[in-house]
């Protein structure tokens, strides 16, 4: 497999993630998005939304969004599964990954800021709509996920997937997340996993960091 | 199953046309949004989140978030089907439901839009933004969708359960559809489908119109 990736970019880190705690090898194919790449031709060609993450798959396919990217994932390689085995369990899990992945991060996506600067916000403001937006979300994460482990027990999975980038994300912007002992439990169990270690943005190719 | 719903909610809407295609019986739990009913205490206790919509499912779980929501009803009801039977195509059909239910419809959400206006931004402003996130999310499905019938073939499915409620939004909101004739042809299309009108915000019983 090939994944289109930006070291930084949070959709990106979760696939990283999923790939990872499967145990699945893949090549890295940065796309920078500082320098405007995911604007350009080559890559637009690939993903007409100009956006990262996309995977290519083993038979050829590319795929984008990185919610369809991990459910396929997860169809072709089930084990180890990062969903529960129930239908409830399993839209509990998904509750929580779509909080993070439709209320929080689409608010401060680098293009949703561009595009508060060009309407006149000052970064002040812009600093203010960030942590309103990931307080809140993760204020709701906070009373979904369980009381041991990582969000929904002794196994990472696609909660896991979805927090701990949105996390870096939060440590980034500066936000105090001492309100929230259960996520704080899961940022310390994820820091010591190697699946989360190896998906990290500073352990990427395109990381200045490397 | 009880569905927590306002008539309006474009992801509300979106959960009424899942269970509208599958033929599923439930009671509708209005919701007002307009007068802050979602984040009383009795609604809150429902969704901590304080979001529409919420299922009750005929178990009692109460499940959140429209995507999570929505791949549980394929998953205990899975006839007739929302995806495809290959992980693959599934994968494209999941793509274009995200880049609409995380790259479109969060950033015009009335509590985005209540905050664009509290940061200082005047109503031009504030629909300049929305037709900005509608017009590039759409054109990105306008390129990834087929060529006949519905989104992807001649029944519909999940691409049609999120993109219908997007053009109710767009509509809403005055955005020009011309240069989008495979998204038109899909809105026709659903126009005249028993499930798609059932669904539809005109036809709920909190709708100003019943």
């Amino acid at each position: 497999m090939e994944l289109y990736t930006y070291y930084r970019s949070t959709s990106s880190y979760r696939v990283r993630i999923a790939l990872a705690l499967k145990g699945l090898a893949y090549q890295s194919l940065p796309v920078n998005l500082l320098q405007g790449e995911q604007r350009g031709a080559g890559y637009v060609a690939v993903n007409p939304q100009g956006r990262v993450p996309a995977l290519r798959t083993d038979g050829g396919e590319l795929l984008v969004q990185s919610p369809a990217i991990i459910e396929y994932l997860e169809e072709v390689y089930p084990q180890p599964a990062l969903l529960p085995a129930t239908a409830e369990a399993r839209a509990k899990v998904r509750g929580v990954a779509a909080i993070i992945g439709c209320d929080v991060h689409p608010l401060h996506n680098v293009s949703v800021l561009n595009r508060l600067r060009q309407a006149g916000q000052d970064e002040g403001q812009v600093n203010q709509w960030i942590g309103h937006w990931i307080s809140q979300g993760l204020a709701a994460v906070e009373q979904l996920i369980g009381d041991h482990g990582f969000c929904f027990g002794e196994q990472p999975g696609l909660a896991d997937v979805y927090l701990i980038p949105q996390l870096y994300a939060a440590e980034r912007f500066n936000i105090d997340l001492d309100s929230f002992p259960r996520i704080l439990r899961v940022a310390a169990l994820a820091a010591v996993h190697p699946a989360f270690s190896k998906a990290h943005p500073a352990q990427q190719p395109d990381s200045p960091a490397q």
